[in-house]
C-alpha cells in the first residue's frame, strides 16, 4: 500500500521545479534500476511489485523498497506504460572542479529535447566517454524522458550544468576545442587526440554566438549527398553519435 | 472557416486506421509542407492561416487551399504545438519493382518507433541515400511522429514496405547484404560499394531469425568503451546513422 500523499508526492516529480525543490528524480523500468543499483548514486525509496523483489532481492541490500500494486505503480508512473519498479533517486551534485581534462569532454550547448540528452547519454556511454558539460539552458539529465532514453546510462555519466564561456576558458583544457558547424573541416579528417573538447549545438540555432567564440576548429560532417536537395541538417543526437563514432576511431584505430 | 464534419474527418488521420481506409496523411509545419509542395506528393487540401498563405503563395500553385483561422488549427493538429499550416496529402504507393538495386538501399527489419524511423529518414536524406526498404511491421511513414521527425525529408525518400526474405532473395541483387550486430566484423574496416543492401534492426530485438539467414557478413560498431561497464547498446536510429556514415565514408574518401 502506498499513501495517497505519497502518489502526490512523487507525482509532483514529473515537473523540474519539483525534482530541483526536493532534490530527487524518478528512474522506472527494470534495465535503469539495475544499472541505478549498481552505481554510486543514492536511493531514497523503491516501489516494486512483489515479484520483481522477490527477482532482484539480492541487488536490493539496504536500499528502503515497498512492495505495492501494479495498479499503484501506474499512478506514480511517469510514463504512458508504466513499468513493474520505480525508485527514487536523489539528484547527484557534480562539481565541474573534478572534471578530468585528460579524458574526453563532451559540452552540449543548449540541448532543449530530453529525448536527444537522453540519446546523447546513452550513446556516449556506449563509446566510454564519461563526462558531458551542459550549458545552463540545457534540458535537466533528471527529466524523466531523458532517464527513460539513457536505458540506464545515466547511472555511469558524469553530467555537469555550468556557464560554458567559463568553462571554455578554463587554463585546464590543453586539448582542442571542436564545434560542429554546417560549414567547417570534414570531421574524418581531423586528427583528435584525447583531451579535445567536442561541442554540439542547440537543435534548431546550432551553437550560439559566444560559445562560438571560443570554438578552436569548426568541424561539419560531410553530407556526401549526391543530389542538391537533401535534409537541411541532422538531428541533435545523430550528429552527436558521428562526432563521437569519429573521435574514437580516430584515436582508437591509430 | 472549417466544417465539423470535416475537422473529424482530418482527426481521423491521426490513426493508422483512418489513413490506410483514406489513403491520406497529414504535414504539419512550414519547412515539411514547403519541403512537401516542391515534390511529386499530391496534396488534397491546404490549411493554413491567412498569413501564412499570403507570405507563400507563389508556391501554393494549383493546391486547393483554405485560409483558417489558428485556434482551428489547433482544433485538426495532430501535434502539441500546432503549426500555422497543415496539408492533407495523397499517400504515395512506391512499387518495390521499381527499386534501383545500382544505387544504395537501406533496409529497416522492424522498426517500431515513430520518431526512429522519422530521424532514420532524415539521416538517409542527408547522406543521400534514397531508398529505404522496411518490413511490413515496420511502423508506417505516414505516422504524424515519424513525419514531423523528418524535417521535411519524407518528400524526398522511395519507402517501399514488403516481405523482407522475399526482397532479400531478389535476383536483382549484386551487392553484399550487411546486417548490424551485437557481433561482426567491425564497421570501420568494411570496404562498402555503392549497391550494398545495409539491414537494421528492431529496437529492443535486432534483426528478425529469419532476415538474419539472410544476411552476408554480419557487422558492428565498435565501442571503444575503455570501461567494462557500458550502454549495453547503441538507439537503431543512432546505429543507422553511423552505419550510413560509415559507408558513404568509405565509398566517398576513396
Amino acid at each position: 500500500m502506498i499513501s495517497k500523499n505519497k502518489i502526490t508526492e512523487i507525482k509532483k516529480l514529473a515537473q523540474k521545479k519539483f525534482r530541483e525543490e526536493l532534490g530527487l528524480f524518478i528512474v522506472e523500468g527494470t534495465k535503469s534500476v539495475i544499472d541505478l543499483l549498481s552505481s554510486q548514486l543514492i536511493i531514497n525509496e523503491l516501489f516494486a511489485t512483489d515479484e520483481w523483489i522477490q527477482k532482484h532481492q539480492k541487488s536490493l541490500n539496504d536500499v528502503p523498497y515497498s512492495a505495492i500494486s501494479f495498479s499503484e505503480l501506474e499512478r506514480i508512473s511517469c510514463l504512458k506504460t508504466p513499468q513493474e519498479v520505480l525508485a527514487i533517486v536523489k539528484i547527484p551534485s557534480f562539481d565541474i572542479q573534478n572534471i578530468d581534462f585528460q579524458k574526453p569532454i563532451l559540452v552540449l550547448d543548449g540541448i532543449r529535447d530530453p529525448g536527444n540528452l537522453g540519446t546523447i547519454i546513452r550513446t556516449a556511454d556506449w563509446f566510454g566517454i564519461r563526462q558531458i558539460v551542459c550549458s545552463d539552458d540545457c534540458v535537466e539529465m533528471t527529466n524523466p524522458k531523458t532517464i527513460m532514453a539513457t536505458m540506464g546510462s545515466f547511472s555511469r555519466m558524469d553530467v555537469y550544468y555550468t556557464n560554458l564561456p567559463d568553462f571554455l576558458t578554463s587554463s585546464h583544457i590543453h586539448g582542442t576545442i571542436y564545434g560542429t558547424f554546417m560549414q567547417g573541416s570534414p570531421i574524418q579528417h581531423i586528427e583528435f587526440q584525447l583531451n579535445d573538447i567536442l561541442v554540439i549545438g542547440n537543435e534548431a540555432n546550432g551553437i550560439s554566438e559566444e560559445v562560438e567564440a571560443l570554438i578552436q576548429e569548426k568541424v561539419h560532417i560531410p553530407s556526401y549527398a549526391i543530389s542538391d536537395t537533401k535534409a537541411e541538417s541532422l538531428n541533435a543526437s545523430i550528429a552527436t553519435a558521428i562526432v563521437l563514432y569519429q573521435f574514437c576511431n580516430k584515436i582508437f584505430e591509430k
